[in-house]
């Protein structure tokens, strides 16, 4: 029964995802996603208490994988700038997650401008990344390999350039080897965040 | 009869970029463009042949000030470092612009991902503004201020880092003081790329 459930539960996500991309948010309704999915109302309502909880979990599952795969990275280096340059090359799984999920990025995007319970949850991960990445530099600046930048502001630079290069990814594909440009991007970030010889070691690859 | 029609086309664009904003491309007819800037169905054609001419102007213009700007920077600034950080501090103007008009921005990328022309139009400044960065980093190289990077994959770490903050910027604009994040990323990218003292002509990669 338990598996029964789960596997309901999932069909729901899947069909609404499918839905929300080739229509909208807007223009999907409970109905549609029951009927397309061949669930009942009453099982709609027993997994997800609105189209939005819906919605929500949508892009919660998308972040999920990503962030335990972060956490790890970050774990099994050795040092920080072999964190930061495990993790841009790891990208290329984002590259191929976005694929195909722009409409319902946009989507997203477009009604986290309407609903500000919608824009909290598309924003959580941004912060959620920017915070981490703050403080592996503080990790890094601690244990010497980089040099006494700002953690805060290297963290926003870091998800910027990630969040840049996957918009750019997604729109032009094939105007760059995205994953390259990734590893080549945080390379260069890392040169210039690290400890100056003399310093200490020096550390530039 | 000239400034007359020359008020005319402005009165057109400035409505439709509401309407746009508002309703959507797709939800927004000429009639109705028409009727609330009080313009003529023969004077609506006689300025552009269509709706998505309209909205493609509307991208062009938007992006044309930017254009001149950053060239006019580039060629006022002693060298390649300081021209980049001239820009990164001119990227306050772009947060400034892009404020209010994010939905328009996200109809674009909706009818860039339907439209093959409206793609086309949508990807040409990040191309251009590529290859403007990747000359500027070629001539950054050739003065002898930056080391021998990649041009090709500099010119898209700028655009990534510029996209990705100003995308930033404009979902969650109090997570931090965004004008004083690009400069810092940007900072960090010069050192990046900065020639080495002692060595010049050092190629490492």
């Amino acid at each position: 029964m338990q598996v029964r459930s789960e596997e309901t539960r999932q069909r729901i996500l899947d069909v609404a995802a499918r839905l929300f991309s080739d229509k909208g948010f807007d223009a999907t309704g409970v109905a549609e996603i029951c009927d397309a999915s061949g669930v009942s109302k009453g099982a709609f309502y027993h997994h997800f208490p609105s189209k939005q909880t819906v919605f929500l979990q949508l892009l919660q599952d998308w972040l999920s994988g990503l962030d335990t795969q972060m956490t790890r990275t970050a774990q099994n280096a050795s040092d920080v700038p072999s964190a930061l340059l495990a993790m841009a090359t790891e990208m290329k799984d984002v590259f191929t997650a976005a694929d195909g999920r722009v409409h319902l990025f946009l989507e997203f995007w477009q009604q986290a401008g309407r609903h500000p319970d919608v824009w909290k949850e598309f924003i959580a991960p941004y912060r959620r990344y920017q915070q981490f990445f703050a403080r592996i530099i503080e990790k890094g600046v601690a244990e010497g390999s980089l040099r006494a930048v700002d953690p805060q502001e290297a963290g926003h630079t870091l998800v910027a350039l990630a969040v840049g290069v996957v918009v750019q990814g997604v729109l032009d594909p094939r105007a760059a080897a995205w994953d390259q440009v990734t590893r080549s991007a945080v390379q260069l970030l890392i040169e210039g965040m690290a400890a100056r010889p003399g310093a200490r070691a020096s550390k530039e690859r």
